[in-house]
């Protein structure tokens, strides 16, 4: 659950004024308390802490505190004495292992890394090997006997620092690199020999000071300093800061900056890097999970430069540092008590551990990692619950493709190619290979796949709309696989077989090509890729899902409902679990295409008696429809919402109209339909409100035309008889809507209570049910203690209830501001969010919930057994939920694919 | 004040279950206490009882309580055991005059008259003369040697009855009565011989029995039975039911029936009947006022069938009776301690009152006789205070016709014709003849005048919504003339010159004719009808008026505001008492015909450059505007709303747009001019909203076009320090509309005090003012405690918080239901309310109120010292102030025209 608002906490007392520390000093200093420790160190710093205190072997180094980078980004400089401490901290670090920065004797060099309160993977910047430069690069070379190893590693530090920080492109010394290895005529970087290093060292050096005006920095505290800043700066890029906004992230936690001892991936060929995994993060199965490279730096793994070996390979490869990292690893785990993604490097044969944290993984494997610790003892049923995020389930409903399907299109020889299963789901869309262009198609409701040959992070805001991604490159740790997983996104990685040629939009695949545009489906539960569109199907779910959402149906107090109108719906629903439906709107019946005319036809009456002829023979229909929902209901309550929207809704829109009427008349004709045509315009035209949302609709209808309401009473009561009568228990609570004053509800209810009656006497039947109302009106909830004199039931519709409490259209308010408020607005000195989630998907405590709360105490003073309920969309969304939880509400109320999302946040909420 | 709601009293225990009471018993039963005997004895029959009980000459009868009437309604019969106890009062009356109901020796006859709470004059049915028939016609003739007023009498009564207990057309009675009339080849009634008379009645009860086929009834107890029934479902009659919902009296009070004695005023010529006021109700001044006829009953008078003497004629006619009457009503004011309406009859010479009760006025009436009174030691100040409606000064603030204007409309010969000054007032309007058409064209916003020969209740509906009457015949206490001063509108009565004819829909006067539609100028104050239309001028205030606001002034605690978006208005308010500006709204200045133009190429503006080269235009003119207003309220404050509407009101209509620019293509222009209505459309659509009321405007619009307020901020300190510098005192409050939540505030105030401090800072000139919001929108209610953190005054929008609370649009709510909601919603066994008042007009202060209550507490909270008040259109409306005073606020404002009430309404509210 990440918490965006809080205060950073107060430095704890035993720290004092200090602002670094070495990484064994620090667990002592925060007295291995996690969360200050994830406060101040960052994640990452926390991590190597802990580690480090618990014995396990990690490359020395110190952590400079979060509130450092607050200090600078308010001062916009390195604070007074910062740099200091960080001296006087690293002279530890160097006595424990003998070496000095910029030493002749023998040279210490330094990572500095970035490490927030949460992980935010690859977004802010890196620097290694800090303390080479043309002096050291030949200590070491002597004293490691290792020529090439220190020139590759030296002009690996100016690419990376020049990059970093004097802002100089990338590419530009990929170009020299590139032009060198072909100069060469070597494929890999690892085949340069330490000659052509040195000339290509010296290229880079000419570079620098080209671009810069002044030579690569000699001196190492200038170094330190500088990537020190560039971390600090980095908080603040732009796709930081988009990663924050996009998960919530407070912008003022700042970063820590980890500055540690390098151990070498890339010394020789029995060194290596690696990323590893205590449990697969796709399906959660308990297996040493990961990749690794040889003679390589660990940038190279996470940005998918090379393709790496699988983690299993190790075993044969380097039997003895399999062993060690499969011990040291399932040591973390049981540590942390959680799934850990691991970092680690290889020096010489010798192990070091990099990194440690909690692994990210996808839904299926969030479930089952949860309930297997939990039967491995290591968790309680409690904390199980509260491991997976209630939202991550979504992934699990999401569709697949049909099984039979996927073989027909196979047969097809629709199967183009097949990478690697990075991020599980069925996705179908249209070939992009441009982030920004993906984003702006799927802005205009476009599915779009996006197609990389690597993804980085400055992509991201064109991962995020489409429906999958495809990279020809990277493995399971690549950056696009991260990220992808983290959304619940399919996603195939490291698919080589597409040949990808990004300037022309295309990629050639086993002779064929691909064009942008070109429609695709991608399975991303096993990497396969297929030409055209596959028909996909409802998930199944697993046994450690079922067993998941009985442990939270054993101890949550709040039941769960569903929004549904039609008898599949509901079925859906009640195999996910639904005790009821919460909301059954009645006029999505209206709109089938066979029902409108006649809908139609009753709302130009003329008279109420032509009306009820409409009405009588909607009646029908709208019986078999609550009959179907009955029995697919049966022993559980049924809330059918009378009709609701405003009428016009179910008529054409007049300027089509005034068209069809025109083109008619310019070809003569004079016909009945085209008399049927005016008389509709002229009904639409009568109908047209300046502010629908605020005008005829709701109870306001029923109180014009009782007849409707009256027609749906008698439905859903000769239903109910129907229903019965064949044996079922059938439970209807008929809810009114937009009741704001209690008269509309008292006398709504008096005409409805009658035509209930009526029905039921006439078939001698007696139906247990229930009058309600919505309460979706402010005015409603500061006269609950009125309306509840009249109703059974609240169920709070918090859909309207939000627009008209901020007084927000939602089909206005999310294309004209809406979007600005939860940006942030320009033209102050800063960039000001108004709103911090938007309050349509999240519900807004402190304003809606205010008036919520205010609705629950009047309606209770009045009927200590009045039923609560939320049937908006906020019923499936958790925090929401948690919020319905604590008000004491009796259920909540959402679609059928939220409905185990609403039970295990219910349960959440029950815990937390 | 008229309640509506309340139940009716209990009945005091002293009554016990006694129903009729005789006017001289039922004042001690009662104890004087004058509220229950309203509340039970209507308010005739109190009058009756009191006028009894102090020594004033009345007929002896009896009253049948209000509860006897609920008691009717419910049982749809006439309660057991109550005719019988009539009998047992009505004893009392035939031993006090020694007379029996259709005793054969000395016959009593009766009056049976309705009598309500709340007065209801003409609502409900009267039958005068009961006791006669056949036998006691006779009887009468010969004990009183006056066989003409013997069967006068009879021939009135079997009229009278016929018409209201069997339902038979009058017009039929009038027929015969004409054709009779016409034989006799006389005018008038009393000039038919009794030969003809006793004709008239075998004619009369001829048709009785064809029309009920039964003959008239001869039985006088089954008559009383009859006509108590009568005035018993007269309650629910539809003109009463409508009376009572125009004047918001409650349908359950039920009337009381008053059954007297008669006294004949058509005994002879030493007879009549007259109604007098014991002050000028047009004026207030004290003079004895009222009219009288010779030889004739009541309903004569009333119904301004003759056309009657004034009463200062009857000093030389009568001086005896008249100098009785003089004393006897003077008596009756200091009695009741205020002006009183009196029914009198004169039988040979005798006076007898009939009925007092306090007088209908005018509202310069109401104010002198306020006033008066308190100077003449009968009232004190508050209750002076207390006396005047302040809604009916509205009727003081109309404007009146131009002097010269009007000598210029004489001189032009286009006056046509004087009558009776019955209700002061200018109206200005097209002649309408029939009610139902002047409803129905008033409906669709004409200006009509209703043209009548005489009114009566069934016309009520065409009277209420025209701009003035006019009838022919009738006097100063006729229909037409009471009804319209009681709601302020012009009548100018009893115009004989005017002949009228209702079928051909015209009147002709002076040789010319006028036709339906032709527009004319009425003076009620003068009596003055003009063709054709007249100027108007604002009104001067009359001394006592003047004295009354002072009064009102030294009690009240609520300041009054006025809401002004010009120096004009300003003005007029300021003279009116305004203390400060409540709400400018600078929308209005952005809609002027030159700047139209601009504003459309800054809201068609690419980019904030161009807005701001678009506003850099309007800010000289927006200053001025301020500068201004400034000065016409030099030394109070000026709270200056921000732009507000959502920007597509500045431009056309699409549909508009769209025909003008096919006209255009059409006749193929391809100019400079169509590309700009191009774009202009383009611009229309990109800011179509579905729910403008809740889209982009407001702060909303601030925030995504910060240049617009901050051209409003510079424009409003500009023209400050200009004003400031020319010597006045320049008080500018900053609102800022729509504030739902407190970050809305914090960012656009945080703008806007940069903007000030600039323009302050580069003049050098410091100006006191205050940043402040609307709240209007109900979230903005419930966090009211964090939006003050950047408030220092909050305004309450109740306009826009209504429709917000309620979920209405004003817009299509009063078109849609609203209507049906306050006239009542047909379907169930009875017509149901659903809302009391409109609430835009009337403030709802169970719904919106509560709301307003959490604001100020949680408002006052966070700032002790935050000012509040009100700025929708309630701040206008007495019971709206009256709340705005029990919730502590600091103002109300108000249009300037209702500056003087809401100062009357903030005293009334500290002593109520």
């Amino acid at each position: 659950m990440l918490s965006s608002t809080t205060e950073p906490t107060r430095s704890p007392s035993k720290i004092g004024n200090k602002r670094v520390f070495t990484f064994s000093d620090a667990y002592k200093a925060f007295d291995g308390n996690r969360d200050e420790m994830k406060e101040l160190l960052g994640g990452k710093g926390a991590g190597l802490a802990e580690m480090t205190a618990s014995g396990v072997k990690v490359p020395p180094g110190i952590t400079m505190l979060t509130s450092c980078c607050r200090e600078y980004s308010a001062a916009k400089k390195m604070p007074d004495g910062l740099f200091d401490e960080v001296l006087t901290e690293l002279k530890k670090v160097e006595t424990e292992l003998g070496k000095t920065l910029g030493s002749l004797d023998n040279p210490l060099l330094l990572s500095v890394r970035s490490g927030a309160k949460f992980s935010m993977p690859g977004m802010m910047d890196t620097i290694l090997n800090l303390g080479m430069n043309d002096k050291t690069v030949d200590v070491i070379a002597e004293k490691t006997g290792n020529a090439r190893f220190a020139w590759d590693s030296y002009r690996r530090f100016i690419h990376m620092y020049s990059n970093v920080v004097l802002n100089i492109d990338k590419e530009e010394f990929e170009d020299i690199l590139a032009e060198k290895k072909k100069e060469a005529g070597v494929n890999n970087d690892s085949d340069l020999n330490v000659v052509q290093l040195k000339d290509l060292v010296q290229k880079y050096k000419k570079l620098v000071l080209d671009e810069s005006n002044s030579p690569f920095p000699q001196d190492v505290h200038e170094q330190l300093k500088g990537a020190i800043e560039a971390v600090f700066k980095s908080w603040n890029n732009p796709r930081a800061v988009y990663y924050r906004n996009l998960h919530k992230i407070d912008h003022n936690l700042g970063t820590a900056v980890n500055i540690q001892a390098m151990v070498f991936g890339n010394y020789d060929n029995n060194s290596g890097t690696g990323v590893c995994f205590t449990r697969n993060p796709s399906t959660g199965e308990k297996v040493l999970y990961g990749e690794y490279l040889v003679n390589a730096q660990g940038e190279d793994v996470v940005a998918g430069v090379r393709t790496p070996e699988k983690i299993s390979s190790m075993e044969k490869a380097m039997p003895d540092v399999f062993k060690e990292l499969l011990a040291t690893v399932n040591k973390l785990e049981t540590h942390y008590r959680d799934m850990q993604d691991i970092e680690f490097t290889i020096e010489q044969g010798k192990l070091f551990l990099l990194q440690t944290r909690a692994a990210k993984r996808t839904a299926q494997a969030a479930v089952k990692v949860a309930i297997d610790l939990s039967n491995e003892g290591i968790l309680s049923k409690n904390e199980a619950i509260l491991r997976v995020d209630p939202m991550q389930l979504n992934q699990l409903l999401l569709p697949s493709f049909n099984a039979s399907e996927k073989e027909k299109a196979k047969r097809e020889q629709r199967h183009i190619a097949t990478g690697l299963n990075a991020s599980p789901g069925a996705a179908i869309g249209k070939v992009i290979f441009d982030p920004s262009e993906a984003e702006s198609l799927a802005g205009k409701g476009q599915k779009v796949i996006l197609v990389r040959i690597e993804t980085c992070p400055d992509d991201i805001h064109g991962i995020v709309p489409s429906q999958g991604v495809i990279t020809s490159r990277g493995g399971m740790t690549s950056h696009a696989a991260v990220v992808a997983r983290g959304m619940g996104k399919p996603c195939v990685a490291g698919c080589e077989a597409l040949k990808i040629d990004l300037e022309k939009e295309q990629f050639v695949v086993g002779g064929k090509t691909f064009n942008k545009f070109d429609t695709i489906s991608i399975d991303g539960s096993t990497g396969e890729i297929f030409s055209g569109e596959i028909a996909t199907e409802e998930p199944a779910f697993s046994a450690e899902f079922k067993v998941l959402l009985s442990w939270a149906d054993e101890i949550r107090r709040l039941r769960v409902r569903t929004n549904a109108d039609t008898p599949q719906d509901a079925k859906v629903a009640r195999d996910f679990g639904a005790e009821g439906i919460g909301l059954c709107r009645t006029e999505h019946m209206f709109m089938s295409q066979e029902r409108l005319p006649i809908v139609q036809q009753m709302i130009m009456a003329g008279s109420p008696q032509d009306r009820k002829e409409a009405l009588a023979k909607l009646l029908p229909m709208q019986k078999e429809d609550f009959a179907g929902i009955f029995k697919a209901m049966h022993g559980l309550p049924v809330t059918i919402r009378l009709l609701d929207p405003p009428l016009h809704e179910f008529l054409p829109r007049a300027e089509g109209l005034v068209d069809e009427i025109a083109t008619m008349k310019a070809k003569g004709e004079t016909g009945v339909e085209l008399r049927r045509k005016e008389a509709l315009l002229k009904t639409v035209h009568a109908l047209h409100e300046s502010n629908p949302m605020m005008g005829l609709r709701g109870c306001r209808l029923g109180l014009m035309y009782p007849e409707i309401n009256e027609m749906q009473v008698r439905a859903i009561f000769e239903a109910a008889i129907e229903v019965k009568n064949a044996g079922l228990e059938v439970l209807p609570e008929i809810m009114i809507p937009l009741v704001g004053h209690v008269n509309e509800l008292r006398v709504v209810r008096e005409q409805l209570e009658a035509a209930a009656q009526a029905v039921m006497k006439k078939a001698n039947v007696k139906i247990d049910y229930k009058f309600g109302t919505m309460i979706e009106v402010p005015r409603a909830c500061v006269t609950a203690n009125e309306i509840a004199e009249f109703a059974e039931f609240f169920s709070f519709g918090t859909n309207d209830l939000t627009q008209m409490t901020f007084g927000y259209s939602r089909d206005d308010a999310e294309g004209k501001f809406l979007h600005k408020y939860l940006d942030g607005i320009e033209g102050g000195a800063k960039k000001e969010k108004i709103l911090k989630n938007n309050p349509f998907e999240v519900l807004d405590c402190s304003g809606v919930g205010k008036l919520m709360k205010i609705a629950v105490e009047y309606g209770l003073q009045t009927r200590p057994d009045l039923k609560l309920g939320i049937c908006g969309e906020h019923g499936g969304e958790p925090s929401s939920i948690a919020f319905a939880h604590q008000l004491g509400l009796n259920y909540v109320s959402c679609s059928p694919f939220r409905v185990p999302i609403a039970r295990l946040a219910a349960a959440q909420a029950c815990i937390g």
